[in-house]
């Protein structure tokens, strides 16, 4: 067995403790086991770091990340059919789904009846490398794996599993961007994402935040006009990625006839949002909510930043350089100018 | 000319006046003649008349109706290619659209930028046939035109063109419905409608409603279960035709993960209804509003009663048999067991 440490999380306020455990010397029928080579730490990491929403504890956060392949069960492939096998970079879904139950076959395998997630689970002392803060992970079977290209480095590859690919299932809901004016509210990790995924599929995106810095920042990824507020009934499309609820309703207040919101931002609890039900009915308005992703939103999301990272600045969404024992100054340093903080934990 | 005669409505609190015109003696291109055999008088010229909501007055109200072609311009066309010849029999959509604009092109010809609504338009006393409380109207181009089929009755035919198509309309927004769990929140009028239809197209259908009379009519539309409230987080979909604030909240609470709530009821000023932003993300929901229909939803409406009318008691949801002179009475009875009350304007 080789020798790996996890950074476990003991709760709320209680500092990371870097532990040392063997990896499994065996593999069961569609596992992997993966070196992580660099993990992010996401906007939902620090609500649960924060306690902004209720998390098992202690358990091994992180779900974005990018590794490389040390061994594979067999005949596993990636989501484009390239063959896992070792020495192969890939990122992976936050979500390992059955494929079998009616959520699965309904097109949500997101929210499996057996769903695992990565960085979400209770800690299991004997197998706990089931998150992004460890030297390894073990994907379990039906996880989606995308195969990432040479040429991607791995601080833009890491937010494809979660930021990117959420941008990529939120922007799937409304259908061709061609010649639309869409709304993304929030330029974080996602909004300014979703400001160059839509502005390349051919959408006028006005980017609205109240900070001027993100504001600048999300005219670099592409807004054509950036804003402190939203016109109300102006937009075809509003992306809420901030999750604050003034956002929401101001989304909402956003739209034109036949316009769709698309909420994705609102990963942790906030006050209502009044919603005007004969508004909504005459002005045939759709409103969907999206939580993770699918497997195709993943290549997505890696076909996506491997097409355009020389065009957007992707590069200066990540900062830092932290070592697994450093997570916790990772984490207090999420309220800085970068929205992801980089853990390299080998 | 002919002599034909239209009710006028002047306005809240005051009585219907029935006032003789001539009807053209030539049409325009895309134009046909009909007479109005039978109206039925619609939830939303109760709303207009009682002054639920803002109406140009004087006008001619009306706009669910089935009558027989005079006469056609050349060359015009039921949806489903029946040529429009006179002695047709035929229902006509709610709204004329111009077919060319940002909003028709775009699949929303019911929000055209040059709209057109029987029954809703200002009274051209030099044009005055443009609702169904008349001996005739005149259907500009851009209305969709339905064959009736010989055996389908007028007090069965009458709502296909608004009730029945907008519950289409509905119907149309969640996709395959067999085996899901439907919730119908109303028994009125379009709620028993969309009963029938769900459960036709194999849904396991819940009408929900406060009055038990209507409830058991819900039954005898075919739902399998009748409730006064309905059971959070239990159904796939939520149709809400009620219209009832507190009815769109109780169809948002009743979506369980991947639900949809189509709104449709809601066509009249109302309270504001609160959303869970994260309950939206989490649970994957789609909030859907549809106010009016499409082309292809009229025919799905009368080819559904016509398979259908002997299956379920649509001939009970239409009481009376009013002259047009006697239209204020048909609105004073219209609060009585029957949705419907119907006008024979000839």
């Amino acid at each position: 067995m080789t020798t790996a440490r996890y950074a476990r999380w003991d709760g709320t306020g209680r500092p990371f403790t870097v532990v040392e455990a063997g990896v499994p010397g065996s593999l069961r029928p569609g596992e992997v086991l993966a070196r992580v080579d660099l993990a992010t730490v996401c906007g939902s990491d620090l609500h649960t770091v924060r306690g902004r929403r209720s998390s098992p504890a202690p358990s091994v956060l992180g779900h974005e990340q990018v590794g490389t392949v040390l061994a594979s069960a067999p005949g596993l492939r990636c989501a484009d059919g390239t063959p896992v096998t070792p020495g192969l970079r890939i990122v992976w879904s936050v979500t390992a789904s059955c494929g079998r139950c009616d959520r699965c076959v309904r097109d949500m395998p997101q929210k499996c009846a057996g769903l695992r997630k990565y960085g979400h689970e209770p800690l299991d002392p004997d197998a706990p490398f089931t998150g992004g803060f460890a030297t390894h992970c073990v994907l379990l079977p039906g996880t989606t794996i995308v195969a990432v290209p040479d040429g991607l480095p791995d601080v833009v590859a890491s937010p494809a599993s979660c930021a990117t690919a959420t941008v990529a299932a939120a922007l799937a809901v409304p259908g061709d961007l061609a010649g639309r004016r869409v709304l993304v509210a929030g330029a974080g990790m996602l909004g300014v994402t979703a400001v160059a995924m839509a502005t390349e599929r051919g959408a006028h995106v006005v980017a609205v935040d109240p900070h001027p810095a993100r504001r600048a920042r999300a005219a670099r990824f592409g807004a054509a006009e950036t804003v402190p507020a939203a016109a109300p009934g102006a937009f075809d499309v509003a992306v809420e990625l901030s999750g604050a609820s003034a956002s929401v309703a101001a989304c909402l207040s956003a739209l034109d006839i036949g316009g769709v919101a698309v909420l994705a931002g609102s990963v942790s609890p906030g006050e209502p949002v009044p919603i005007d039900p004969e508004r909504v009915v005459r002005s045939l308005h759709t409103v969907v909510g999206v939580h993770n992703y699918r497997p195709a939103d993943l290549q997505t999301a890696v076909d996506f930043l491997a097409a355009h990272q020389d065009r957007y600045p992707f590069h200066e969404l990540v900062a830092g350089r932290y070592a697994l024992a450093e997570l916790d100054s990772a984490v207090a340093a999420a309220t800085g100018a970068a929205p992801r903080q980089a853990v390299v934990p080998g």
